[in-house]
């Protein structure tokens, strides 16, 4: 049995390309019979960037709503909000004291950020010590992350040996990272990589009308109607062979290829395919943020519980060894 | 009615020049009718220096079993330990994200330790924020520090301002810090400031054989047993004269400057006066640390009690603005 532990963004409502690269891949990975998953919606993170609290609330519930349309398994696995379980921040406090600080400053994270931003917070200073928390404190294995953040996770196993040596003990399992080389860059509309700060994603939760109207603007070349087209460089055609199946996408290479078929077309046949995809979790989707909000709330409360029943194991043996207990 | 907080340290076991210098003075404080005093034990700052478990949990104890030997009144007051109460270090997180990283960065308490310490922890850095979330937790209005925290009860107030600007409302009440200038300077054994550090202090605890051992090697001049002495220059004089009555240290005087009074035999009126002083106080520390320790955890678990009950609904409306709730 492994313990597989990832922290799921919200700062947005998630979009085709989180679906695609890295919510459905992360559930695939939770069904493996020799797995299990700790899910959380790192909420407290999102706090470094977002100050908003109405839309925090939302991107919240989006995101929650998403993974349970998609079929995540809340009984095999675990599934919370990081903010409802207090434990991430005492631990977060903890390892602070055991980081040193050359290693928060040099972190190439922090180096990026603050070069960006004119006024940088602490909280994006100190973010890897509280991911090291979220970590650590379910004695997660294996941490499934894109090589960005590869970092981090010599950092939390740095962290951890350092209060591991100075115990003279195994209190915290060291986690490792599971490098996914074979990640999809899943492009938007505009055909750069699909994301909420380039605004060219697709929201595939939206009304009929409005997702047709997002569809209608993927970016396409002049070439006539008639004439043929190249499926290889066309947008549109990229983003429906990611959902389609080998026929599909065979049969409208040919189309594209024939002529006399034009990219509004294939943007139809596009839009058609997410609705037929996605209709199961369409419906899912409304019911957890429109028709039953509670059921959604039970669903992340219960998960909660099962969250802070192993922080509470593994706090414990923290504080005996710091001597809070 | 004021609220005055005060943070104490648990770096180690209460020493005479801490009882003088800090203890008696806030419970004094703490006395006055208009008054509400909120006293807890910093234990969570402790970590940035003290690694070691048993020791920390000693302290902790010599802290608290001080306080109330001392006479503190739990009833009226509040008083806890820092680490019991779960929203300090969720606040702090909260906070961090509106703190802005150079205001750390030029901290003088921080560049002073990164100065002397070879590796300096991200504890040490960002404990500032720790403060002013153990500060702005209980709707503090006065908090009595020595000219050296002045600079962090600024901080304190700069990152609540921050907060109650970004939700256009009173989120938090600013505090302020009252600076003691009269604070006492307690000489310790060898003549400079009492202090653990140079490991100079009286522990007026101490069995009275112990007890006597240390007051012995006060320092004093060699003037010979028969000539006059000058009590102004005389560390056991100073320190008798903190304790006794005006009657008493002019009596002391006389026999300094009448001469046939040797240093020994002030130390032995010195040492006798602890005992007659602190009667009451050392059976009572006994009491709570050797006799009756449940007594002691009883009392801080009910403190611990009421400090959440004012916690919880400062970090009520600090989610409710961010989007927690």
């Amino acid at each position: 049995m492994s313990r597989i532990l990832t922290g799921i963004q919200s700062s947005g409502r998630p979009h085709l390309g989180n679906i695609l690269g890295a919510i459905k891949p992360a559930i695939e990975l939770s069904k493996q019979p020799d797995n299990e998953s700790f899910l959380f919606i790192a909420d407290l993170h999102s706090l470094t960037t977002i100050k908003d609290g109405p839309l925090r609330r939302e991107f919240t519930k989006a995101v929650a709503a998403t993974w349970l349309a998609f079929g995540l398994d809340t009984e095999k696995n675990t599934f919370w909000r990081q903010s409802r379980v207090a434990e991430h921040t005492e631990l977060a406090w903890h390892l602070s004291c055991f980081t040193p600080f050359p290693m928060l400053n040099n972190a190439t994270s922090f180096k990026e950020k603050s070069d960006r931003a004119s006024t940088v917070n602490a909280g994006l200073f100190v973010y890897p010590v509280l991911q090291a928390a979220d970590i650590l404190l379910y004695d997660a294995e294996i941490i499934p992350v894109g090589k960005d953040q590869r970092q981090h996770i010599e950092m939390t196993r740095d962290i951890a040996s350092a209060f591991n040596h100075q115990y003279d003990e195994d209190v915290f399992v060291l986690p490792d990272a599971r490098i996914d080389d074979r990640l999809m860059t899943i492009p938007g509309i505009d055909g750069a990589k699909m994301s909420k700060s380039y605004n060219n994603y697709i929201d595939i939760f939206l009304p009929e009308n409005e997702l047709w109207k997002v569809i209608k603007k993927i970016k396409s070349d002049s070439t006539p109607l008639e004439e043929p087209k190249n499926p290889d460089t066309d947008i549109t055609f990229q983003l429906y062979s990611l959902l389609a199946s080998a026929e599909q996408t065979a049969e409208l290479r040919s189309l594209y290829e024939g002529g006399n078929y034009g990219y509004g077309m294939a943007k139809k046949a596009f839009y058609e395919l997410i609705l037929e995809q996605f209709a199961t979790e369409r419906e899912r989707y409304i019911y957890y943020t429109i028709e039953n909000p509670d059921a959604l709330e039970a669903e992340l409360r219960a998960g909660e519980e099962k969250a802070r029943v192993v922080a509470q194991k593994t706090i414990a043996r923290v504080r005996e060894k710091l001597g809070f207990n």
